[in-house]
């Protein structure tokens, strides 16, 4: 694999360590991921995304499809198992990308990493990555499947209301507060500048 | 406000574009929201970011802060309102940047855009990103506020074990299947392709 979507590998390297603040090995993999499903995808003229990991992962996504957090295209349901889905948005069908535990013999380093069975500070990054480099998309399982009902629907904007607590427009299919004046632990104020200095 | 960041206007703008898919209002006042708040934090070498909508205000917060889903620097906490805090993570302090709808008196595209008085269709867009544009970081508010203590913490990377019933790893710390074994409904296979072709 000399390549992740438009990307050489090494530009993706620097591209993940500038959008994501530091280098992770997760989301190295989680480039190989991602090339391997998007062609797969081929029939679609779109596809929306599911991570199943909230750690890194989504990140590989947001770089390398169209499919952000902020646009809804990309949703997290956080399994804990490292792996993705993309599929078509009305049909549900599509393809699942997940790391093979089984298939981790040869790459002892990326094994080590993914199991955590060494501390990270014992952990020899640059074999690490050269393993990950060598192991492309041979270490994953790659699955066709289809998205449950349930997940495959958009969210609808609907009417949009001025909360009686906070002053704030919240949706009004929350009821007669906003979320966060229903009981939300967020922050609380420790002074109040309405008037922006 | 001629910029955003270390982007102009019109640069931001496409920027926006090509990582959200496509031109969102919402989306360029998160960069004036952005834009308000990380001058306000310049005593801290570091931040961590919320944000109260899950709709477009994410993606200006990765655009635009070093803050992602995937580095976990950036949380979605779903009050429905359209607000972002940026927050020290030791001490908690930080800033809170929310639309005010009692600003907007000046500014009736913004408004029937945000309130979703007039439908999408009916929308003078053009209009709506000259008033965003002339208004920018004016009808905000802006509050000191602490972040609460239950919001602070980092998820701490425990041990991984691989699951009895599908063969993934998963945090061990989430029982003794992972997650999705447990009973999520997220997909079915339509066929197995565990020989990568």
């Amino acid at each position: 694999m000399n390549a992740i979507r438009k990307y050489t590998i090494d530009q993706y390297i620097n591209a993940l360590t500038e959008f994501h603040g530091n280098f992770a090995p997760g989301l190295l993999i989680g480039g190989f991921m991602v090339g391997a499903a998007i062609p797969r995808m081929a029939q679609y003229e779109f596809f929306d995304a599911i991570c199943e990991s909230s750690s890194c992962l989504p990140d590989a996504i947001q770089m390398l499809t169209p499919c952000t957090i902020g646009n809804g295209w990309l949703k997290i349901v956080n399994t804990g198992r490292f792996a993705i889905i993309l599929y078509d948005k009305k049909s549900g069908n599509g393809v699942r990308v997940s790391m093979d535990v089984s298939r981790l013999g040869q790459y002892p380093e990326i094994k080590n990493w993914f199991l955590r069975l060494t501390a990270k500070k014992d952990q020899d990054t640059e074999k690490l990555v050269r393993e990950i480099k060598a192991a492309g998309d041979t270490i994953f399982t790659i699955q066709d499947i289809i998205v449950s009902t349930s997940l495959r629907g958009r969210q609808i904007e609907g009417r949009v209301r001025v909360c009686e607590s906070c002053g704030e427009a919240f949706p009004e299919s929350d009821g007669s507060l906003c979320r966060a004046c229903q009981g939300m632990d967020i922050y609380s104020e420790t002074s109040c500048s309405r008037c922006i200095v």
